[in-house]
């Protein structure tokens, strides 16, 4: 066929300015850069923790296909609900069994191609769940590239680096894109693997950087200094960037053959890829 | 007088590999864009693990003004001796009062210029030490920027993304640059923060990307697969790439008024500071 | 004089059950055992988390000399007022300098006798705090046995036995009792050590022990078969039992010289000081 | 048949003194108090970390019929081979599938009844492994209580009381003992829950308590005072405590009706099953 397919990622939005940046931008950006897929990372979409159905409906009315969730997946009860009959929401796949919505989607796109789009949280600094690494090769297992779809783009939500680089290589060649969230700061580290998967140690958050990773400053900074309770973390309100990850697979494959970070709004440097602008 | 001053930050170097690339290429980038100061992490450079007194030495010699350190400090018990004579090696300013080396160090540029680096480490995710933040107060109180020094350095080794940022807002107006160490993997977010302190939050590691943090990518692939001893950390040995950040200082203040990535090798996009380069 | 001290130490109060047992049972202690001196850990004594004025007023007149905390300490906000005005309330002595309230207090037994009542958190496997032990050591540099004060009871409240027995040691000799707190668990390892400090690595709540570690049990164990939100975690109400330890000091040397546990209440095996029994 | 089950469980054997203690007094005790069935936790036996074979079979020849592990399985790379071939040798039943050995056993007594012996590790402040719960459940439903087995025994080898409380409810009546190791100190809350199971939250260490965990004190306690490296950690030489848990299960339920501490050795106050006393 000769088309291959363009994938766009958007790192964790946070709060309200994070939603705004990513519904006042995605439109445009799925048109401009002809995006054949796009997926969300929606963990802190609600008030910096969790999703409500409502915030899901506007990233997928935004033009996002999928959208995926970490730690904070179920910090809004909602989604203990919404998660069942959602099926483009994505939770991490190595939750516990019986836990509600599902762990991998498939989605298709205008022009029929199936990307699957898997969720896992690294357990390293983060909570006690299944082996992430066990579990993607579960999933891979279920809808092996080339096979039962065309793309795979897996959102590895973890703190570590080294889980993050080393679930990299584990599924190198067999995923399209290894994309990792939670830190809510892009890496600058964005390559293709050998095996051909691209890479990213992570997206970065979508909102207000003027922020402790995403929150109103004030009281995030006042914890490091005392260890008394104080007030509640608020997302900050400020203008958002959009960080993100754009890769273009290989049609024949599956695999990626370009890969670029994606920041769009103030406090950081931008980055788009050049390879698509008109 | 007019003269800002210009500040290479080299983040993690790491074994043989990291060691090459920054002895080979530092002399050049020292002259080719005129910097002041150079500043380089040697945590990791004795093969992964910690600095002996001839690897110092081959750093200061490639041009480094001090060499900072972190978690691995004294992994190579050499630290424990020489930290002690070697003014310009600086060890974390928060570990426990009795250790040997210090925390922080004035360097002298040629053009007279005063230089404070101060190491500190990060508490989350880390090992239990003194507050950082009080150490940082306590080193700033005794030599503050614009009267006892005219660039302040500080080399945050931490792993939670959140500490860092929340560090950098503290010592906003009051220091040159933040640079966050430890992770191994360069960030995108370096600029400029509102009271002029530089801040990125990591400056990557120098050494062979085609590796876990700079492992061999065996071992530590293994690691999160199977929970049963194995081999040794080794580092990787493949071609290294140099990364850090460089900073350029408003004479007036001492705070920075540019601020890019360094990235110069395989593996990772090329980064440079067009507004040095020739 | 001959008159040797009776100090009972009673571990943390967990809710109202925790605070029945204390307030119906310590007045009767008291005076069959001719207690010197009664301390009590309070950081669960609100609800299961922190302190109010009103309860720790409560745990005092039941008899208490002084009330320690822990990592609960602020959990009821109350406590960050009225620790300022309680000098009977003992916060850990290594949060940050700024903290309400103070890390040690000399208590006044009806004999006349000072016992220095000190607070401290370990850091293994908590939260980040200025190191313990230098703080002991501060502590016990103001106010040493046998000069400032007739007795020394330190409340080591911390999660690994290692960090608790290191401490042990560290202060042997120089402190007459360490207790250990935070596990909510008894244990059996109560000794004299050979410098003549007595010792347990936890004293146990004061609690309904049908529940985990005080709580009504159905939601922890819900937490750990499901990693979604769910109830809150409330006080179990059923009868408590009250947990601590007996020691006698030397009037010499104010050090240790007999020491028991207490376990009185439903659900473990009953334990008393046979020495102080009439 | 009106004969109830006699159980002695006998926590982390540390090093030498460890193994003396236990090779010593075991075939005394098992004629003694009439015992069915010994299960031995052996996962410091080995020079403080891990357990050889020749150590196994000291154990099991010393009258274990079971041997249990923990963290330190592995860390003697012996256990990688001969935990194959050694069907009394039960390591963490929540390892990853592929690691050597197995998570349970059953062991028949000399008067034919069989009892499964299973060991699993905690989560809580301990390495990320697959859900203990669960691979409990597994575990209970191939081998039910009263069905395949005349008696269960689980070693819950874990750090949080939390995690052990919680599993104790969540096998309550369906497993004649959970006895928790890993704290090295013996706990005082052995009793039998609502639903017949024997519980006690740790066995503690048969070692020599003089130490820090088992091991020669010194260089633990420097660890907590210097963040530098030191010596290495050696198991503590001189006379060890044994220290376990005796439990008698009703012979037509195969649950506990009765529950003592054992505690035998210098150092920590004499404990005993009186009810098995002759
Ligand atoms: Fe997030
Ligand atoms: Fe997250
Ligand atoms: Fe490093
Ligand atoms: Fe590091
Ligand atoms: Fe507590
Ligand atoms: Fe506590
Ligand atoms: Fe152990
Ligand atoms: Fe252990």
């Amino acid at each position: 066929m000769g088309l291959d397919m363009r994938l766009l990622f958007i790192g964790d939005v946070c709060g309200r300015a994070g939603r705004q940046v990513v519904v006042n931008r995605l439109p445009d950006l799925r048109a401009r850069w002809d995006l054949d897929c796009v997926v969300v990372n929606g963990e802190n979409s609600a008030g910096g923790f969790g999703i409500t159905e409502d915030i899901c409906d506007a990233l997928l009315n935004a033009g996002a296909d999928a959208v995926t969730l970490g730690n904070h997946a179920f910090d809004n009860r909602d989604a203990l609900v919404f998660a069942d009959r959602q099926p483009r929401l994505v939770r991490p796949a190595n939750y516990p069994s019986g836990t509600p919505g599902r762990g991998a989607t498939v989605v298709e796109t205008q022009k029929g191609a199936r990307v699957l789009v898997v969720n896992l949280m690294g357990r390293v600094f983060m909570e006690a769940l299944d082996d992430p690494f066990a579990a993607a090769e579960r999933e891979l297992a279920a809808a092996p590239l080339g096979h039962a779809c065309d793309a795979i783009l897996v959102d590895f939500h973890a703190e570590a680096t080294s889980e993050k680089q080393a679930f990299g290589y584990f599924v190198d060649g067999r995923v399209s894109l290894v994309v990792g969230t939670h830190t809510h700061v892009p890496t600058g580290d964005h390559r293709i693997l050998a095996g051909g998967t691209g890479y990213i140690s992570d997206a970065g958050m979508s909102g207000d950087y003027d922020s402790v990773i995403g929150m109103h400053k004030e009281e995030p900074v006042r914890r490091f200094l005392q260890k008394t309770p104080g007030g509640r973390l608020e997302p900050a309100g400020g203008e958002a960037t959009l960080c993100g990850v754009a890769v273009e697979t290989d049609d024949a494959t599956g695999l990626a053959i370009r890969i670029a970070p994606v920041r769009l709004g103030p406090h950081l440097g931008e980055a788009r890829p050049d390879f698509w602008e008109p």
